[in-house]
């Protein structure tokens, strides 16, 4: 019988920040694929779009008008899930049927004035201001009552869910902490009282010694494929210095961030030599006053293609009943995606 | 202010089976689409498809030849995921780097030689063939010493991910517990030390008081929308008494349970006047030798159509890095399964 082998045999590996396993199937790569495809969309768009909501001077489905704005710009979601005036109340019956009321807010913030751009096609400089004004949203947001939890995230390509090609994110921020920043709460919490240390910087430390999982690092942020990514080119990109949340970054420290968004995120797009789809947020603490000091801030990027610019992966089936499932395994993705900045 | 509301508030509502919340926006239910449609597929297909890899008589990838079959063919899967033959093993490094190796069989279900054909189309008879082949092969593969879980499902139609109209489901034997059983085997284990009843027994009983949820039942089978129903359309198919799996059930239990997966899936094809889409399994008792007095056997259904034929549900942004989102309530959804009944 031929040794256990990571790059060969079917195994499941452990993810201690969610506390789950997901299932590798490293010979299923070879497989022949006859399943969808998506629409590869075509990326030549105009600076201006008189028709899309998000552009300057437009106006929303809401009536209201955007400003001539000329770097980001955000502002309250038309059609947010979570609205700040839901009223308290409850209804249950039993133990089996629960439900609560929740109060929210959800934003949108514009990358840029520009139609075309996406965040790798920006100068770091203007993605620099991308993070600042994700700093002042979290310090904003995290300091009204109600809310407990800000998730900053993008969907980018039709292919995620995202309706507008206009560069954009979003901002949900809540009174609940949602169920994975609320699991990462407690493993981090464990680990930090354990070992006095962050689990994300010990992490971070073995991986800086394998280097099979890094993609990119500057001088305080790395980009790696983790050890139990789920997607097939997941990255995470989390700063080598211990701290909760975006507002304890300096400012050499938010270059560095935005310089390493514009670099994965320039790798990514050159994968299939097409506008790289993906859901991309940012981890921190939670507004609440529970004590946070195992939190380490991460952002996570999840692109599903797999095997072309048209083939994704489909988490179905098992992945919805039982595990989530890969083929290609984390370092061949890693070395894939590294090559590319060489 | 007005008083809280499920059917049109923002809330949170708990799922006792997987110790999870989902977050509801029944008012989101309303905004406009700009994003993604699939293609619909014309579903025009022939008895007998030469090219087909499932049909009778046709040639595999792997050489092999499919017997000249006529009701129900199972094989092992050509590429599967797991295999039995993986050697033991694993690679550690710290508490941070942890895989072991995974051993499993995958084997695929042929419903029918009918290549035109699909669960709602068949005879309830031919179904029946189908729970008993489902039944043979859980109890066959549980009996095998490394095999401590049974996954039987099935991806159809090709959003998801299946690759292969001729009706066909999957299983996924393994040596771990995945993590979704895992967590229901940990919840129901714990109402049943706690009330000596079954979880789900209990749950269903408050569903049939209710009547809201309530999609289809007959004498010994339910289809209902789970009150914490994540998926627009998601149902639970499961039996009035309480069984740990499919070996249990009686006769005349494996006769309502096919003719409940025929109504539920001809209901399902008339939402949208199309073959519709899902990911479906049955979740029963782990095969390994623990304690498993809680499980209540159940088939989810996860179809992720949402407003029409080409226009489904997105789990992306802060349904991966949160928690998972609906709009449309589950109420709404069951009244419209229902409707299409009467
Ligand atoms: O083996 P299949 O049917 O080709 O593959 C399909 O189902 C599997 C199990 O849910 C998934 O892992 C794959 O992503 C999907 O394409
Ligand atoms: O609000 P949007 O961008 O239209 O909606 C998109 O992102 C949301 C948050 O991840 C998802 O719930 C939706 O399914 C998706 O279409």
């Amino acid at each position: 019988m031929p040794d256990f082998d990571l790059a060969e045999h079917p195994h499941r590996r452990y993810n201690p920040l969610l506390d789950e396993w997901v299932l590798v199937s490293p010979h299923r790569a070879k497989r022949p694929w006859q399943g969808q495809e998506e629409d590869v969309q075509k990326d030549a768009r105009p600076e201006y779009d008189p028709t899309c909501y998000l552009c300057p001077t437009n106006t929303r489905a809401n009536g209201e008008k955007n400003p001539d704005y000329t770097s980001t710009y955000v502002f309250e979601n038309d059609f947010g899930a979570l609205q700040a005036t839901t009223p308290e109340g409850a209804y249950t019956k039993g133990k089996l049927l629960r439900a609560e009321s929740e109060r929210g807010i959800c934003k949108v913030i514009c990358f840029s004035p520009r139609h075309d751009l996406t965040l790798p096609d920006m100068e770091v400089a203007d993605i620099r201001k991308v993070v600042d004004l994700w700093e002042l949203e979290y310090l904003e947001l995290g300091k009204i009552d109600f809310i407990n939890h800000v998730q900053i995230f993008e969907n980018k390509g039709a292919v995620m869910g995202c309706s507008n090609p206009h560069p954009h994110g979003q901002i949900w921020a809540q009174s609940a902490v949602p169920a994975g920043p609320a699991r990462e709460s407690k493993t981090q919490a464990a680990y930090y009282a354990a070992n006095k240390r962050s689990l994300l910087q010990d992490y971070l430390e073995l991986e800086l010694e394998e280097q099979a999982r890094i993609v990119y690092s500057n001088e305080h942020f790395v980009a790696l494929v983790p050890f139990w990514a789920v997607w097939p080119f997941e990255t995470m990109l989390l700063p080598r210095r211990h701290v909760q949340h975006l507002g304890q970054l300096r400012t050499e420290e938010k270059d560095a961030f935005a310089d390493a968004i514009k670099k994965l995120t320039m790798v990514y797009d050159k994968v299939f030599n097409v506008s790289f789809p993906y859901s991309a947020g940012i981890h921190q603490q939670p507004t609440n006053n529970d004590d946070h000091s195992g939190w380490h801030l991460h952002m996570h990027f999840y692109p599903p293609l797999l095997r072309s610019a048209s083939v994704k992966k489909f988490m179905v089936g098992y992945e919805m009943l039982g595990d989530p499932q890969r083929d290609i395994t984390p370092e061949t993705s890693a070395e894939r995606l590294r090559g590319i900045l060489s």
